[in-house]
């Protein structure tokens, strides 16, 4: 995906007329093409909007010029090269998702760079080791929650990361944690929320007889399973699966939905606007 | 469906050695013909099976033999002709699952005889009455609750229905209502339960911002959008959808799960363990 | 849908810098506003754009302004008020897809009009006349197809329609007949297509033994079952479905996709581009 | 899943009154418990079981009671013990199917041993060497497609695979090669098969203009691409789809299916009735 001529802009802010006119004005005198041009305007009057284009021209000048022609303090521009993202993987001891990221990500299929993988515990040390990715092995045991997270941030301020992946990493992280990684953690939570939030979601759907199971990728932020949601899948299953069965099959649909909401993020296409993301 | 010679045997109880051998062979010494069997045992260990068979037999003497053969007081036999059942629809102002149920009752596809529609509204009559189905508007205007729910019950007590249907009927009804029909109410949610239980769920769903919605059809028990799930479908949406959009994509999955919930019931194809929905 | 402020505008030509800038500043000097802008570029680079504005403004001289600012021949517009569209309905004997759009249109759903009905048999007379709406059974019987073909156009001439719905109508239609409704005619194919073209889909489907079945609604053009696919959706079968199972199943697909189809249809957002359609 | 004491019985044959009967009654003299029990009778008329059994008994006494109670020649018993396939993977270049396969063998979720990979190129050698498997580079370069089959078929007599599993393997096999494997030859197909049989199939349904894409798993027989289908699933693509977007997208259907498939075979939960799968 990385080509030093292709650029996304990102635009944000309340709707006005003119807006698509004079931001597509300012891109065809500068002599730049654009690829694909996507825009949502909310029910609430937020416009949002994505412009991938290509061609050569000064940064600095072209984001000047938006900020003249469109004053308003309320807008956001980001300019972003197309490129991939750097990325450390948060697991714990289930390897579905993990699996699924080191085959894409040897392949070059996961428009980003897998730094490193972080655990707390070290079962999984053997499956990251035959992709040559450094595994750090960071226990909880006797440790408090902020010495452990702690222990994890120094890790990973050796690799300095644009996202976390927590691919099943299963510890609730502090307020203080997710504060230094805004909009910048995505999570696979195992159920359609927000049905079933908090532990052993499968023994939840299990219990209410549910008939179809299903899978979420979303931004962390401070409330439990609550942050914006990127991406969801389901499958279905009936009365002769049992929590353990629900959990095999909902294995499938979890790196999946992984797997697709971060093709989006490391693409530029997810807005975050209040706890809804919005993807362009 | 109405076949005087075929009829369906539901039977449950705990497990145990021998039970399809013990029932089959019954059916084996009594000539029937059996054209589906099903069984399914719970992991708590409960027994289920339904067998659909064909011939001429004494319906008293099969059961009793069936009694003396499996002389387990927890076992429950139920022997059904495969007929079509007695409903009553209960709706409110939507006309999108009645409509739906209209027009499979119009063409026989139903496997019910609609007997009568109830509301508490009288806009749904111009409908009904283009199929020449009584119509009863039962305002709850200026009543309690209990008031309402006795009127309802003396239209109901005209037609003695078997089962009701609550296709978009809005109001919660009382523990005392339902528990002159157990497991005889079903009720289609608009929300893919047990996600946005209550009020507005379209609303709920666009506020949480989920990618995906669905509809569920349930047995009504006494816990507001409790009762056990027979059916679950759901359809994809994005941030363009409003809660109104939503709502109206809604609707076609929630026709469509009714009426798929109506012929598992309807067929003798639902058993109920706890909260759980058993089809076979 | 109604409003006489809203207007859609369809733009399509070779893609060349600039199109969105120059069309946006144009309805941005009229004083209009954007509610909707969705373009695509085809990889054969045809530029695609759909734009959805509200506000008063002089038809013929906006169309002008277009035309004089994008004077390429190659470029095409359309500009349509927001508006239902009428439409006739044919028919041979199956009712879902006619009884889902009469009950759509009887509670104003369905974005259309529908005229009439007109059929080869009489037996949905009955459900059309429930409705209000004339229904006209010419029938085939002791007719050439070219007679048959005739005596339908005669009726369609009394309405006029804008759009021919094939709601399950039974009969290939001549190129002659095809070519007087140019990209109007909208039919239900009740298979995946391109699986199981021509008849007796659900019976192909069975000896095929596929897992999944579908339907398709496209526009009828004079290859049999090969136009422009404008909508597809899909339902799980298995083994244990015959041929007629399988129907009955594929009807609730079949009358949900037909809807959405025209729906798409109906609100100006298909284009159509070789055998392809472009939705926006 | 090996466990000494569970073994599946498989029965199939000319439907009759009594068989589910006498055999369970055999199993129940037998002191053995039965775990599943699934019966299907096709409208034909053939009769087929599976049941699951836990318990202690002799392999041979068994069977000879079977087929002296139940002596019609057209019945097929099998009886096999619960335990994994040995397998061995073909492929060409792709590596998502492969990928998938080895992590699920690496964490033992299978159901199979991978006894080796064998491919007509050897770009997969260092994926496969990850995980410790034989991998053998049968290049088909000069070589005629029966020198080929005669190299691949030497291969694969070191290793005497129950099954061959073709994981995007991109070669037509001859018929003297698969009728060695009689049904136990299973491909993964990129296309919702009978829909794109054959080379290109995103190509296909690029131009064909589709609004959904899938992948099949089947039994290869000797007509190309249509072998009895075990599993197939689809995702939804649009307009803005490539024929590359769509293969992205449904490389993670075809890894899926093709995953669901083997499991189902591997739990000797298929049976062949013509070209038509019966999963029980």
């Amino acid at each position: 995906m990385q080509d030093s001529r292709k650029h996304i802009l990102l635009m944000d802010g309340p709707d006005n007329k003119g807006l698509i006119y004079h931001v597509t004005g300012i891109l065809f005198r500068h002599n730049l093409n654009i690829i694909h041009n996507d825009e949502y305007v909310s029910p609430s009057g937020q416009f949002f909007m994505r412009t991938e284009f290509e061609g050569d021209f000064d940064n600095d000048a072209l984001l000047a010029e938006l900020k003249t022609t469109l004053p308003d303090p309320g807008i956001t521009f980001r300019l972003n090269p197309k490129r991939k993202k750097n990325i450390v993987v948060l697991v714990t001891k289930e390897h579905h998702c993990l699996g699924e990221l080191l085959i894409r990500y040897a392949f070059d299929e996961l428009d980003a760079t897998i730094l490193a993988v972080v655990s707390n515990y070290n079962s999984l040390q053997p499956l990251v080791s035959k992709f040559g990715i450094p595994f750090h092995y960071v226990s909880h045991e006797g440790k408090t929650r902020e010495e452990h997270e702690e222990a994890i941030l120094r890790t990973l301020s050796i690799y300095e990361p644009e996202y976390l992946v927590l691919a099943k990493y299963m510890r609730v992280l502090t307020p203080n944690f997710v504060n230094q990684f805004p909009n910048r953690i995505i999570n696979i939570h195992h159920s359609f929320l927000p049905a079933f939030i908090g532990a052993n979601p499968y023994r939840q759907a299990y219990e209410r007889g549910v008939k179809i199971i299903g899978a979420t990728a979303h931004f962390v932020n401070n409330d439990l399973d609550e942050g914006p949601i990127i991406a969801q899948d389901v499958t279905e299953v009936n009365h002769r699966h049992t929590a353990s069965d629900m959990a095999t099959e909902g294995k499938d649909v979890e790196k999946i939905v992984l797997s697709q909401a971060l093709k989006l993020v490391f693409n530029d296409r997810v807005f975050i606007s209040g706890n809804r993301a919005i993807v362009l």
